[in-house]
């Protein structure tokens, strides 16, 4: 099955946008065990855009083409494609009748112009689009299944997911079920992870599970595709491998599927009825900007500040230099002045001189309660802001761990001594 | 002149990591006067590979090809420029010991398969890279000319403006001297901006100057691009063009060229001696994390604080509710408390009920000195995402027109009623 995606349109092509759903698609075909075999960008041209339906239209078996299904004059995908095929545009009466009701919906009147998108190649099979007035479509041109997509990155995204590879999968005869089982953890790199995990994929004996990476510092995304007969055959293909994921990489660990780091200390934060204050110097309100305004931060999270330097916090007097000592009386404080349940300290100490890829921060985190507190230093060598991202990473997992009762202080592979 | 780019690597086309060279290259050629008019993503294989430049090697001017010099195995650019041009490989004796010197100065070995990186087709050119061991190339393949160029963002960007680019000047006879020239804006929509700089490129009566937007909201870019015979020529024909738009745009233009609204911030600040501290409630930190790490900002940045309720901020009484006397004292309290010569308030009350694209939050901004108060209250309808981005701009756009003396009230496009 050779797949092929042609992304359209002047704002890709001239750089205005950084074409990010092409990575989408790309991943979303991976992820369903499929694999995009040519990738072709060109312009709102119709030289181009015929030559390029006519290249793929020759090399593949399907073909996703995204954008050119807008309403203005360079939005040209239907007529080429029906230039392309050989046969005329006609109206889609029911599209038409969609889009009027859109309309109606919302206490507007359809603009003509809007009656363009519901004239299709009369070859062409409608694809709905329940959240646009631009409706995809799929047809022949040459050997290829051609897939037109809307350019809006959600229209695309849901279209993509429901309609689209759905019909190519049934296209290449692939099992019916397909499914994504995702962990996301930190501190673990890439390379080391694909060790840790080696051999996994063989606790499935039919080969029904391929296992993958996505790395986006500072987190690593690790996934694995299970195709089966049915999401029974699936379940029960994945079962081993995830028991045995979960097993080798233990604590690191920190969110599953569509989990975020920072949803779980939430929810971790909130099943206690606890509230948090989180001191940070150098990550300058980045740490309280990833949780304080998720919704239901509002009764967890108590207090946030930020200071470069720690002379003036609550009006406590702190012991002076950076050291576990200092940490520990500031976690202290911001629990006891704000009220809250929970406080996290982050206090950062940059190596002296210019920004440099190997510049060191030594990285003080904190966590008190009423009752505990745990204090870790880490030490990393990245440059400014690398350092700044690692912190952020490390401070909400540390937090992650102490209120899951896990060790706050394994040893992570970006930190040195 | 037709350009083509090719991206090459197993990465790039299985969307494991989102293609930003695209994108950075095609803008670097529009800002040098030049289109990009076809794009190619291909895999680290070689029938693709080869596929990929005879393909363009009969359609374009120039071609650059992006990736695959590496050491590996999988590198495969010059094996495959050789063979489509029908020439042999050869080692370039200055580049092995340019690379060999490079391991040197690191006390390391030189890996023997980075010998690899110094074999080059016999007609290549080859193009420095005086921050990596892959060195680019430029040769003949059909009718175009050639451009390889390493896939590390940094090395691409350093090789494309320095070398590339000028080299593809030279070949399309264009003027030798090209500018571009930028201003940062919030506040006005494209179209709006669009409107109120018609004709302006006239004014230069050669056809110099070309006008032209990025959005990326909440910011517009918008950037003039100039062709000249010398630089000489270049600000002449700039500088009525220039004065024009900055008459035009007046106050909305927060920045140029390559400064940050953040940076023009701090700079004013610090112009000033002057300290600042900042209160925010829904922003969760993100107006501190924009400003607090940047350097230069420990002596700046005073304090942040992030609640998202105010009953307890700095143990000071609060009028109920939110409004004006709120914004005032909340400001007030937080110079006072903390010593600052400035505070920046930032409060905000979202409407109630589910997040959707129009869910309007309403947003309170008080800045405050010893001697002057300024209160702005604005209301956006964009859903929560848009509601935080747009109150992190607009806040820290009213503290520079508060700092640089321009009104903070002028009203913006994207606020309703």
């Amino acid at each position: 099955m050779r797949i092929e995606i042609i992304c359209t349109g002047d704002e890709v092509l001239t750089g205005k946008i950084t074409n990010t759903n092409f990575s989408y698609m790309a991943q979303k075909l991976e992820d369903a065990g499929l694999s995009v075999h040519w990738g072709t960008t060109v312009g709102d041209d119709r030289e181009s855009l015929l030559e390029a339906f006519r290249l793929a239209s020759v090399r593949a078996d399907a073909v996703i083409v995204n954008g050119g299904l807008g309403p203005t004059v360079d939005d040209l995908s239907q007529e080429i494609a029906a230039h392309a095929a050989g046969v005329e545009l006609v109206l889609h009466q029911a599209w038409l009748e969609k889009m009027e009701s859109f309309f109606t919906r919302r206490m507007r009147t359809m603009p003509p112009n809007n009656v363009k998108q519901a004239m299709l190649p009369a070859t062409a099979e409608m694809i709905d689009n329940p959240i646009g007035t631009a409706c995809g479509f799929a047809m022949d041109i040459g050997k290829a299944r051609f897939f037109f997509t809307p350019g809006v990155p959600r229209e695309l995204r849901r279209m993509l997911e429901e309609q689209v590879i759905p019909r190519i999968l049934a296209r290449a005869g692939a099992p019916a079920s397909i499914h994504l089982k995702r962990f996301h953890s930190y501190g673990l790199g890439e390379s080391h992870v694909d060790q840790l995990l080696a051999g996994v994929e063989a606790l499935d004996p039919d080969g029904g599970v391929k296992l993958g990476f996505r790395a986006h510092y500072p987190q690593l995304e690790t996934k694995l595709t299970v195709r089966g007969t049915d999401m029974d055959d699936v379940h029960r293909k994945l079962a081993p491998v995830v028991a045995e994921v979960k097993a080798r990489l233990g604590n690191f660990i920190m969110a599953e599927d569509d989990q975020t780091l920072e949803g779980v200390v939430l929810a971790a934060l909130a099943a206690e009825s606890a509230t948090l204050t989180v001191v940070e110097t150098f990550t300058g309100g980045q740490i309280a900007a990833r949780i304080a305004h998720l919704p239901g931060a509002e009764t967890v999270f108590r207090h946030g500040s930020v200071s470069r330097h720690l002379d003036r916090l609550f009006g406590v007097a702190l012991p002076p230099g950076l050291g576990e000592d200092t940490t520990e009386a500031v976690a202290r404080a911001a629990r006891e002045q704000t009220g809250a349940s929970h406080a996290l300290a982050v206090l950062i100490e940059l190596d002296e001189g210019a920004d440099r890829m190997d510049l060191g921060g030594t990285i003080w985190i904190g966590i008190a309660t009423a009752n505990r507190m745990d204090v870790r230093r880490s030490r990393i060598l990245a440059g400014r802001e690398w350092i700044r991202l690692g912190a952020v990473e490390l401070a909400l997992d540390c937090l992650r761990r102490f209120l899951q009762g896990l060790p706050v202080t394994e040893r992570i592979d970006f930190e040195k001594t």
